[in-house]
Protein backbone atom coordinates (compact mmCIF):
# COMPACT_ATOMS: atom_id res chain seq x y z
CA UNK A 1 0.00 0.00 0.00
CA UNK A 2 1.25 3.09 -0.55
CA UNK A 3 2.14 5.77 1.67
CA UNK A 4 -1.04 8.48 2.17
CA UNK A 5 0.83 11.35 -0.01
CA UNK A 6 1.94 9.48 -2.76
CA UNK A 7 -1.14 7.69 -3.17
CA UNK A 8 -2.65 11.23 -3.47
CA UNK A 9 0.07 12.34 -5.51
CA UNK A 10 -0.33 9.41 -8.06
CA UNK A 11 -4.35 10.13 -8.42
CA UNK A 12 -5.62 12.57 -10.94
CA UNK A 13 -9.31 13.24 -12.65
CA UNK A 14 -8.65 10.22 -15.00
CA UNK A 15 -10.29 11.18 -17.92
CA UNK A 16 -9.72 8.28 -20.23
CA UNK A 17 -10.31 5.00 -18.50
CA UNK A 18 -9.05 1.33 -20.03
CA UNK A 19 -12.34 0.13 -20.64
CA UNK A 20 -11.06 -3.81 -20.80
CA UNK A 21 -9.47 -3.17 -16.84
CA UNK A 22 -12.55 -4.06 -14.76
CA UNK A 23 -12.59 -3.82 -10.46
CA UNK A 24 -12.21 -6.80 -8.92
CA UNK A 25 -15.10 -7.93 -6.62
CA UNK A 26 -12.59 -7.53 -3.83
CA UNK A 27 -11.70 -3.93 -5.60
CA UNK A 28 -15.45 -2.71 -5.39
CA UNK A 29 -16.42 -4.56 -2.04
CA UNK A 30 -13.32 -2.11 -0.24
CA UNK A 31 -14.31 0.95 -2.23
CA UNK A 32 -17.83 0.83 -0.59
CA UNK A 33 -17.10 -0.68 2.66
CA UNK A 34 -14.92 1.82 2.65
CA UNK A 35 -16.85 4.44 1.63
CA UNK A 36 -19.64 3.62 3.79
CA UNK A 37 -17.90 3.68 6.98
CA UNK A 38 -17.38 7.81 5.96
CA UNK A 39 -19.02 9.64 9.18
CA UNK A 40 -22.00 11.80 8.71
CA UNK A 41 -23.88 14.55 10.70
CA UNK A 42 -25.44 12.53 13.18
CA UNK A 43 -24.51 9.07 11.83
CA UNK A 44 -27.12 9.71 9.84
CA UNK A 45 -25.97 8.74 6.27
CA UNK A 46 -28.83 10.53 4.33
CA UNK A 47 -27.72 9.18 1.05
CA UNK A 48 -26.79 6.23 -1.16
CA UNK A 49 -24.77 4.98 -3.77
CA UNK A 50 -25.98 3.77 -6.54
CA UNK A 51 -23.59 1.76 -8.76
CA UNK A 52 -24.66 1.29 -12.30
CA UNK A 53 -22.48 -1.12 -14.53
CA UNK A 54 -25.35 -2.10 -16.81
CA UNK A 55 -24.05 -0.48 -20.50
CA UNK A 56 -27.29 0.49 -21.87
CA UNK A 57 -27.73 2.58 -18.60
CA UNK A 58 -24.62 3.76 -18.73
CA UNK A 59 -25.22 5.18 -22.34
CA UNK A 60 -28.03 7.03 -21.58
CA UNK A 61 -25.99 8.62 -18.10
CA UNK A 62 -23.34 9.49 -20.77
CA UNK A 63 -26.11 11.45 -22.94
CA UNK A 64 -27.35 12.95 -19.74
CA UNK A 65 -23.51 14.19 -19.05
CA UNK A 66 -22.67 15.64 -21.41
CA UNK A 67 -21.07 13.04 -23.82
CA UNK A 68 -18.08 12.35 -21.52
CA UNK A 69 -16.66 9.06 -22.49
CA UNK A 70 -15.51 7.62 -19.02
CA UNK A 71 -19.51 7.84 -17.83
CA UNK A 72 -20.05 4.73 -20.24
CA UNK A 73 -15.76 3.28 -19.67
CA UNK A 74 -14.48 3.26 -16.38
CA UNK A 75 -15.18 0.36 -15.02
CA UNK A 76 -17.69 1.29 -12.62
CA UNK A 77 -20.32 4.28 -12.30
CA UNK A 78 -20.53 5.51 -8.69
CA UNK A 79 -23.85 7.99 -8.57
CA UNK A 80 -24.19 9.82 -4.66
CA UNK A 81 -27.42 10.68 -4.68
CA UNK A 82 -29.01 12.21 -1.45
CA UNK A 83 -33.07 11.13 0.61
CA UNK A 84 -35.78 13.69 -0.99
CA UNK A 85 -37.48 13.32 2.30
CA UNK A 86 -35.29 13.90 5.44
CA UNK A 87 -37.79 13.61 8.34
CA UNK A 88 -38.69 11.91 11.50
CA UNK A 89 -38.61 8.60 10.28
CA UNK A 90 -35.70 8.92 8.52
CA UNK A 91 -34.07 9.51 11.68
CA UNK A 92 -36.36 6.89 13.55
CA UNK A 93 -34.84 4.42 11.43
CA UNK A 94 -31.74 5.67 12.53
CA UNK A 95 -32.41 5.34 15.95
CA UNK A 96 -33.66 1.96 15.86
CA UNK A 97 -30.30 1.00 13.99
CA UNK A 98 -28.40 2.07 16.74
CA UNK A 99 -30.52 0.32 19.27
CA UNK A 100 -30.57 -2.69 17.42
CA UNK A 101 -26.13 -2.60 17.01
CA UNK A 102 -25.83 -1.51 20.28
CA UNK A 103 -28.17 -3.29 22.44
CA UNK A 104 -29.77 -0.13 23.95
CA UNK A 105 -33.14 -0.26 23.93
CA UNK A 106 -35.21 2.39 22.10
CA UNK A 107 -36.35 4.86 25.04
CA UNK A 108 -33.23 5.46 26.37
CA UNK A 109 -32.27 6.58 22.61
CA UNK A 110 -35.76 8.69 23.00
CA UNK A 111 -33.53 12.16 23.97
CA UNK A 112 -30.72 11.56 21.15
CA UNK A 113 -33.69 10.86 18.78
CA UNK A 114 -35.79 14.46 19.92
CA UNK A 115 -32.42 16.05 19.76
CA UNK A 116 -31.63 15.01 15.88
CA UNK A 117 -35.51 15.85 15.28
CA UNK A 118 -35.13 19.41 16.99
CA UNK A 119 -31.93 20.14 14.25
CA UNK A 120 -34.00 18.88 11.53
CA UNK A 121 -37.28 20.51 12.53
CA UNK A 122 -36.56 24.40 11.95
CA UNK A 123 -34.66 23.72 8.47
CA UNK A 124 -36.03 23.70 4.70
CA UNK A 125 -36.69 21.35 2.31
CA UNK A 126 -34.04 22.40 0.16
CA UNK A 127 -31.91 22.84 3.40
CA UNK A 128 -31.93 19.27 4.76
CA UNK A 129 -30.66 18.18 0.75
CA UNK A 130 -28.06 20.50 1.17
CA UNK A 131 -26.89 19.03 4.47
CA UNK A 132 -27.10 15.60 3.27
CA UNK A 133 -25.35 16.93 -0.25
CA UNK A 134 -22.32 17.94 1.99
CA UNK A 135 -21.84 14.21 3.48
CA UNK A 136 -22.12 12.92 0.51
CA UNK A 137 -19.48 15.07 -0.32
CA UNK A 138 -17.70 14.22 2.34
CA UNK A 139 -18.19 10.32 1.52
CA UNK A 140 -17.07 11.25 -1.68
CA UNK A 141 -13.59 12.48 -0.25
CA UNK A 142 -13.49 9.20 1.40
CA UNK A 143 -13.96 6.83 -1.73
CA UNK A 144 -11.55 9.35 -3.64
CA UNK A 145 -9.17 8.80 -0.91
CA UNK A 146 -9.64 4.76 -0.86
CA UNK A 147 -9.12 4.32 -4.25
CA UNK A 148 -5.77 6.06 -4.49
CA UNK A 149 -4.89 4.11 -1.51
CA UNK A 150 -5.61 1.02 -3.44
CA UNK A 151 -4.63 2.36 -6.43
CA UNK A 152 -7.79 2.49 -7.89
CA UNK A 153 -8.63 5.73 -10.25
CA UNK A 154 -11.75 7.66 -9.16
CA UNK A 155 -12.67 10.60 -11.20
CA UNK A 156 -15.53 12.68 -9.65
CA UNK A 157 -17.62 14.35 -12.27
CA UNK A 158 -20.33 17.74 -11.16
CA UNK A 159 -20.79 18.04 -15.24
CA UNK A 160 -24.31 16.24 -15.44
CA UNK A 161 -28.10 16.65 -15.65
CA UNK A 162 -28.95 15.55 -12.72
CA UNK A 163 -32.50 15.53 -13.16
CA UNK A 164 -32.12 12.98 -15.85
CA UNK A 165 -30.24 10.57 -13.95
CA UNK A 166 -33.15 10.55 -11.54
CA UNK A 167 -34.92 9.70 -14.69
CA UNK A 168 -33.09 7.16 -15.94
CA UNK A 169 -31.89 5.35 -12.84
CA UNK A 170 -36.00 5.63 -11.40
CA UNK A 171 -34.79 7.37 -8.48
CA UNK A 172 -37.71 10.13 -7.99
CA UNK A 173 -39.68 7.07 -6.94
CA UNK A 174 -37.35 5.45 -4.35
CA UNK A 175 -37.29 9.28 -2.67
CA UNK A 176 -33.60 9.74 -3.96
CA UNK A 177 -32.12 12.73 -5.88
CA UNK A 178 -28.44 12.50 -7.53
CA UNK A 179 -26.22 15.28 -6.49
CA UNK A 180 -22.64 14.00 -7.66
CA UNK A 181 -21.09 11.59 -9.86
CA UNK A 182 -17.76 9.10 -9.69
CA UNK A 183 -16.35 7.05 -12.08
CA UNK A 184 -14.15 4.63 -11.03
CA UNK A 185 -11.50 1.60 -12.75
CA UNK A 186 -8.20 2.29 -14.04
CA UNK A 187 -6.64 5.15 -16.53
CA UNK A 188 -5.81 3.89 -20.03
CA UNK A 189 -2.07 3.73 -20.46
CA UNK A 190 -2.66 6.56 -22.98
CA UNK A 191 -4.82 9.39 -21.11
CA UNK A 192 -2.80 12.39 -21.83
CA UNK A 193 -4.44 14.23 -19.26
CA UNK A 194 -1.93 11.55 -16.70
CA UNK A 195 0.98 13.49 -17.86
CA UNK A 196 -0.33 17.19 -16.89
CA UNK A 197 1.41 18.22 -13.91
CA UNK A 198 -0.55 18.90 -11.06
CA UNK A 199 -1.80 21.91 -10.15
CA UNK A 200 -2.68 22.78 -6.62
CA UNK A 201 -2.18 25.56 -4.45
CA UNK A 202 0.95 25.57 -2.02
CA UNK A 203 0.24 25.17 1.92
CA UNK A 204 1.12 29.27 2.08
CA UNK A 205 -2.01 29.79 0.46
CA UNK A 206 -4.48 26.43 1.82
CA UNK A 207 -3.61 26.63 5.48
CA UNK A 208 -3.51 30.10 7.52
CA UNK A 209 -1.78 28.61 11.08
CA UNK A 210 -3.03 30.71 14.69
CA UNK A 211 -0.32 29.69 16.72
CA UNK B 1 -0.01 1.79 7.41
CA UNK B 2 -3.43 0.30 7.89
CA UNK B 3 -5.45 -1.94 5.46
CA UNK B 4 -8.18 1.11 4.22
CA UNK B 5 -11.29 -0.74 6.21
CA UNK B 6 -9.60 -1.29 8.90
CA UNK B 7 -8.41 2.14 8.89
CA UNK B 8 -11.95 3.61 8.64
CA UNK B 9 -13.30 0.54 11.26
CA UNK B 10 -10.78 2.09 13.69
CA UNK B 11 -11.61 5.92 13.24
CA UNK B 12 -14.50 6.86 15.35
CA UNK B 13 -16.48 10.44 15.92
CA UNK B 14 -13.72 11.05 19.18
CA UNK B 15 -15.32 12.75 22.20
CA UNK B 16 -12.49 12.97 24.46
CA UNK B 17 -9.01 13.59 23.30
CA UNK B 18 -5.97 13.14 24.97
CA UNK B 19 -4.81 16.90 26.01
CA UNK B 20 -0.87 16.04 26.60
CA UNK B 21 -0.64 14.43 23.08
CA UNK B 22 0.44 16.25 19.78
CA UNK B 23 0.49 15.35 16.39
CA UNK B 24 4.29 15.42 15.34
CA UNK B 25 5.39 18.32 12.68
CA UNK B 26 5.59 15.72 10.37
CA UNK B 27 2.39 14.02 11.21
CA UNK B 28 0.40 17.56 10.91
CA UNK B 29 2.30 18.28 7.26
CA UNK B 30 1.16 14.76 6.00
CA UNK B 31 -2.62 15.29 6.87
CA UNK B 32 -2.51 18.91 5.49
CA UNK B 33 -0.47 18.18 2.31
CA UNK B 34 -3.39 14.87 1.85
CA UNK B 35 -5.86 17.02 2.44
CA UNK B 36 -4.53 19.86 -0.12
CA UNK B 37 -4.49 17.31 -2.98
CA UNK B 38 -7.85 17.02 -2.62
CA UNK B 39 -9.35 17.50 -6.42
CA UNK B 40 -12.09 20.18 -6.43
CA UNK B 41 -14.44 21.30 -9.02
CA UNK B 42 -12.18 22.64 -11.98
CA UNK B 43 -9.41 22.70 -9.51
CA UNK B 44 -10.25 25.73 -8.29
CA UNK B 45 -9.69 24.74 -4.69
CA UNK B 46 -12.28 27.62 -3.31
CA UNK B 47 -11.42 27.14 0.52
CA UNK B 48 -8.57 27.26 3.38
CA UNK B 49 -7.93 25.15 6.41
CA UNK B 50 -7.29 27.77 9.66
CA UNK B 51 -5.46 25.39 11.62
CA UNK B 52 -5.44 26.40 15.08
CA UNK B 53 -3.04 25.88 18.17
CA UNK B 54 -3.36 29.04 20.29
CA UNK B 55 -4.80 28.22 23.29
CA UNK B 56 -6.50 31.30 23.74
CA UNK B 57 -8.52 31.42 20.87
CA UNK B 58 -8.97 27.50 21.09
CA UNK B 59 -10.84 28.36 24.66
CA UNK B 60 -13.12 31.41 22.92
CA UNK B 61 -13.68 29.28 19.89
CA UNK B 62 -14.99 26.36 22.51
CA UNK B 63 -17.19 28.76 23.94
CA UNK B 64 -18.72 29.16 20.31
CA UNK B 65 -18.83 26.03 19.52
CA UNK B 66 -21.55 25.11 22.40
CA UNK B 67 -18.54 24.61 24.68
CA UNK B 68 -17.55 21.50 23.15
CA UNK B 69 -13.99 19.90 24.91
CA UNK B 70 -12.40 18.79 22.28
CA UNK B 71 -12.24 21.91 20.36
CA UNK B 72 -9.68 23.11 22.86
CA UNK B 73 -8.22 19.86 23.81
CA UNK B 74 -7.53 17.54 21.02
CA UNK B 75 -4.02 18.50 19.45
CA UNK B 76 -5.40 20.75 16.49
CA UNK B 77 -8.20 22.16 15.59
CA UNK B 78 -8.67 22.78 11.95
CA UNK B 79 -11.42 25.30 10.80
CA UNK B 80 -12.60 24.82 6.75
CA UNK B 81 -13.72 28.08 5.26
CA UNK B 82 -14.47 29.18 1.91
CA UNK B 83 -14.08 31.76 -0.11
CA UNK B 84 -16.54 34.30 -0.07
CA UNK B 85 -15.71 36.03 -3.32
CA UNK B 86 -16.39 33.37 -6.15
CA UNK B 87 -15.63 35.34 -8.80
CA UNK B 88 -13.60 36.10 -12.26
CA UNK B 89 -10.62 37.47 -9.69
CA UNK B 90 -10.51 33.88 -8.33
CA UNK B 91 -10.54 32.15 -11.70
CA UNK B 92 -7.60 34.19 -13.10
CA UNK B 93 -5.71 33.33 -10.07
CA UNK B 94 -6.25 30.05 -10.52
CA UNK B 95 -5.87 30.01 -14.63
CA UNK B 96 -2.35 31.83 -13.66
CA UNK B 97 -1.30 29.00 -11.13
CA UNK B 98 -2.24 26.62 -13.90
CA UNK B 99 -0.17 28.75 -16.34
CA UNK B 100 2.98 28.56 -14.07
CA UNK B 101 2.75 24.89 -13.26
CA UNK B 102 2.74 23.87 -16.38
CA UNK B 103 4.10 26.31 -18.34
CA UNK B 104 1.51 27.06 -20.68
CA UNK B 105 0.93 30.07 -21.78
CA UNK B 106 -2.26 32.39 -20.37
CA UNK B 107 -3.45 32.64 -23.54
CA UNK B 108 -4.03 29.39 -24.57
CA UNK B 109 -5.95 28.61 -21.43
CA UNK B 110 -8.28 31.50 -22.14
CA UNK B 111 -11.02 28.60 -23.37
CA UNK B 112 -10.23 26.99 -20.10
CA UNK B 113 -10.77 30.15 -18.01
CA UNK B 114 -13.70 31.46 -20.19
CA UNK B 115 -15.46 28.09 -19.42
CA UNK B 116 -14.99 28.17 -15.72
CA UNK B 117 -16.14 31.73 -15.39
CA UNK B 118 -19.27 30.63 -17.67
CA UNK B 119 -20.31 27.95 -15.58
CA UNK B 120 -19.72 30.65 -12.47
CA UNK B 121 -21.70 33.02 -13.73
CA UNK B 122 -25.32 32.88 -13.76
CA UNK B 123 -25.10 31.27 -9.83
CA UNK B 124 -26.06 33.24 -7.02
CA UNK B 125 -23.36 34.56 -4.35
CA UNK B 126 -25.27 32.11 -1.91
CA UNK B 127 -24.97 29.13 -4.53
CA UNK B 128 -21.07 29.93 -5.13
CA UNK B 129 -20.99 29.64 -1.15
CA UNK B 130 -22.89 26.26 -1.13
CA UNK B 131 -20.73 24.65 -4.31
CA UNK B 132 -17.43 25.68 -2.70
CA UNK B 133 -18.88 24.24 0.77
CA UNK B 134 -19.06 20.62 -0.61
CA UNK B 135 -15.47 20.79 -2.29
CA UNK B 136 -14.53 21.36 1.28
CA UNK B 137 -16.40 18.14 2.90
CA UNK B 138 -15.35 16.79 -0.08
CA UNK B 139 -11.63 17.93 1.48
CA UNK B 140 -12.78 16.90 4.69
CA UNK B 141 -13.58 13.43 3.97
CA UNK B 142 -9.81 13.44 2.98
CA UNK B 143 -8.55 14.37 5.88
CA UNK B 144 -10.64 12.16 7.89
CA UNK B 145 -9.08 9.18 5.66
CA UNK B 146 -5.65 10.32 5.97
CA UNK B 147 -6.05 10.32 9.52
CA UNK B 148 -7.77 6.88 10.03
CA UNK B 149 -4.28 5.54 7.51
CA UNK B 150 -1.82 7.51 9.83
CA UNK B 151 -3.43 6.43 13.27
CA UNK B 152 -4.90 10.06 13.99
CA UNK B 153 -7.77 10.48 15.32
CA UNK B 154 -9.96 13.58 13.34
CA UNK B 155 -13.49 14.29 14.26
CA UNK B 156 -15.66 16.64 12.22
CA UNK B 157 -18.15 18.73 14.06
CA UNK B 158 -20.88 20.87 12.34
CA UNK B 159 -22.09 21.95 15.94
CA UNK B 160 -21.12 25.33 16.19
CA UNK B 161 -21.76 29.11 15.34
CA UNK B 162 -19.79 29.69 12.11
CA UNK B 163 -20.53 33.47 12.27
CA UNK B 164 -18.83 34.01 15.52
CA UNK B 165 -15.84 31.54 14.79
CA UNK B 166 -15.45 33.97 11.24
CA UNK B 167 -15.34 36.82 14.30
CA UNK B 168 -12.90 35.49 16.36
CA UNK B 169 -10.78 34.21 13.46
CA UNK B 170 -10.76 37.46 11.55
CA UNK B 171 -12.08 35.85 8.72
CA UNK B 172 -14.56 38.06 7.79
CA UNK B 173 -11.62 40.70 6.34
CA UNK B 174 -10.05 37.72 4.42
CA UNK B 175 -12.98 37.21 2.27
CA UNK B 176 -13.38 34.04 3.93
CA UNK B 177 -16.29 32.27 5.76
CA UNK B 178 -16.44 29.32 8.08
CA UNK B 179 -18.58 25.92 7.07
CA UNK B 180 -17.43 23.43 9.07
CA UNK B 181 -14.48 22.12 11.61
CA UNK B 182 -12.38 18.70 12.82
CA UNK B 183 -10.67 18.35 15.87
CA UNK B 184 -7.35 16.02 15.18
CA UNK B 185 -4.98 14.62 17.50
CA UNK B 186 -5.29 11.25 19.99
CA UNK B 187 -7.78 9.77 21.54
CA UNK B 188 -8.04 9.71 25.63
CA UNK B 189 -7.37 6.15 26.69
CA UNK B 190 -10.62 6.27 28.59
CA UNK B 191 -13.20 8.32 26.15
CA UNK B 192 -16.13 6.06 26.13
CA UNK B 193 -16.93 6.33 22.89
CA UNK B 194 -14.15 4.73 21.84
CA UNK B 195 -16.30 1.63 23.23
CA UNK B 196 -19.47 1.87 21.51
CA UNK B 197 -19.86 -0.48 18.69
CA UNK B 198 -20.02 1.65 14.96
CA UNK B 199 -23.32 1.97 13.34
CA UNK B 200 -23.65 1.78 10.03
CA UNK B 201 -26.10 0.78 7.77
CA UNK B 202 -25.37 -2.30 6.06
CA UNK B 203 -24.59 -2.47 2.22
CA UNK B 204 -28.05 -3.77 0.89
CA UNK B 205 -29.15 -0.09 2.82
CA UNK B 206 -26.60 2.17 1.18
CA UNK B 207 -25.95 0.37 -2.17
CA UNK B 208 -28.33 0.04 -5.13
CA UNK B 209 -26.61 -2.04 -8.34
CA UNK B 210 -27.46 -1.52 -11.54
CA UNK B 211 -26.31 -4.47 -12.94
Amino acid sequence: MKNIIEAMQWRYATNKFEVSKKLSDEQLESLLEATILAPSSYGLQPWKMIVVTNPEIRTKLQEAGYGQPKISEASHLVVFAVEKHIDDALVDAFIKSVSDVRGIPLENLAGYAGMIKGAIAPKSEEERKDWATKQAYLALGVLITAGAIEGIDVAAMEGFDPKKFDEILGLEEQGLETKVIAAAGFRASDDPTAQYKKVRYPKEHMVIEVK
